[in-house]
């Protein structure tokens, strides 16, 4: 089968052995599969992963047991051992021995087929297109921070980065209540937000004041330090994204305005699917592009570059 | 009055203007004080504070309104505005036009007499001896740890550092009812612990597993990453120093691992003073040292001095 392949050195659609399904896995056909910054951060060398990249994907349960054959389908990406302590303690995403699709261990969705546990899997409602059900992923870590803090009708939020993962928590954060102000560079995204009612300035019109928690979405090491010098005292920074290399951080401000710092990774798909299907969240002004799998190379050379939102691959043209 | 004083460049003992307290302030005249990490790090250049320094004590009020005139008081630290938003809000320790006693903007109690707000005094019972109300301070800066985090009966915590910060915290966890296991360096440090029934290890016998919540109190950057190297995934790593400098802190194990990181400073002092009128923290063995207030500099020089803990300054020797 086609596939994207890295070797950890150089980026290519090869000709690949279709996947295996191990006991209580399927196969699942490609649909759609979206282009995340972390595998970008791969081809950086991020997590030392070789294999199928991709861990975004839609499609329909080709082979396997149970009752999800010929259904279309969504899948979490950790798959768990599930019987260590972690496990059994609720926290599979957790698990020590995890593969992890397209990142650790286990190939991924840029591909014709991939292989998921049938535990990971989750149901696409009829209502809910391609194009918005390959979103379910980082939809779902978009909807961890609501696991993680408790966000409260009224909280006083700021989201620093107008990225794909910055566009898709503005949006939950506004409809689980929150005073939303989203900071980024680019007015043609920061309008996606408008058009839903929340507030998007331009980084350079930010008056900076101080917000219960604040969001780093721009991927930046030095994100991170404007998003503590943007917390009031008490407050939360959540960091959404895994910035490569060590970052310097004056820890001083964080002891001295008692502010909490919460990493913030994936999350559960229930409420993700959830707000595809109310439309609570939007997602198709997201999609600046949508690629044939061949040419899955330029796909996510094009998903780097600066202004662009999130790129798709189609396995199936 | 006699007071020690640090210029800038310099720390002396000097003939100092006596305090004269403004509105709704009194002057105490200090029974004893002790030497903090913070009063070190001053004289590095931390909050390029000027002035006496010294801000933890226990002394007689001598001058001034209302009822505490001739009780033995120990007192709140942060003089906040009380009319402010943040003050309204609850938040007074956080008062952005706050003065600090002896770090920022106010005299401390390394000085015959200090001037502290009527609203920051707390009365000392009798039956806590002097020796043990001058620790009124550091301890609720430990309990505010339980303010902070959700430590329950059973919670696994690792606290790293033995210091005088480390041995507080570390009795605190425990009256609690947390699991506690303290890594230190100082066999007679730990031994103070082990004496409260406390697990306590040098860090070269540690196995390093990892805790639900991890207290960072050894007052270095490379405890900081050990400390989030020791936290489980979805735990709690509290900094419990300020440590002075910009340290290079690894971001991605705090994103991919979903761990807290909770910056944490002063607190209430009345779980503090309920401690020491029932012994379940002990802080007696942690007195390293006491001095007059006139060997002030040798004082802390001797509390910078590995395997010290706690040295006291007695201005009325």
């Amino acid at each position: 089968m086609r596939a994207l392949h890295w070797d950890g050195s150089t980026l290519r659609v090869v000709d690949h052995r279709p996947p295996v399904p191990g006991a209580k896995m399927v196969v699942v056909r490609v649909h759609l599969a979206g282009i995340c910054n972390t595998d970008l951060e791969i081809t950086n060398g991020y997590m030392a992963f070789r294999g199928v990249l991709g861990h975004e994907f839609v499609g329909t349960v080709e082979e396997g047991p149970g009752g999800f054959r010929g259904k279309r389908v969504v899948g979490e990406i950790n798959f768990a051992c599930g019987s260590c302590p972690v496990c059994l303690g609720g926290w599979r995403r957790h698990c020590p021995t995890r593969r992890v699709m397209g990142i650790l261990g286990a190939d991924g969705a840029f591909a014709e087929n991939v292989a998921v546990p049938t535990r990971n899997l989750h149901l696409v409602p009829d209502s809910i297109a391609d194009e918005a059900a390959v979103f379910a992923e980082p939809l779902a870590a978009a909807f961890e921070i609501l696991e993680q803090v408790h966000v409260q009708p009224g909280t006083d939020c700021v989201v620093l980065g107008d990225g794909k993962l910055g566009l898709l928590v503005s949006q939950v954060l506004f409809q689980a209540g929150a005073r939303v102000l989203t900071v980024g560079k680019h007015d043609d995204k920061l309008a996606i937000l408008r058009a839903r009612g929340i507030d998007a300035v331009r980084v350079t019109d930010w008056d900076g004041a101080p917000a219960d928690l604040v969001v780093e979405a721009t991927g930046t090491a030095a994100g991170v330090a404007t998003a503590v010098a943007a917390t009031r005292p008490r407050g939360t920074v959540v960091l959404k994204s895994t910035v490569a290399g060590a970052s310097q951080l004056h820890l001083a401000p964080l002891v001295v305005n008692e502010i909490r710092v919460v990493g913030s990774r994936c999350g559960d798909f229930v409420p993700a699917l959830r707000a595809l299907e109310t439309g609570s969240v939007t997602v198709r002004p997201l999609i600046s592009a949508c690629l044939p799998l061949r040419d899955g190379v330029e796909a996510l050379q094009r998903a780097a570059q600066p202004g662009v939102v999130k790129v798709l691959l189609d396995p199936r043209r």
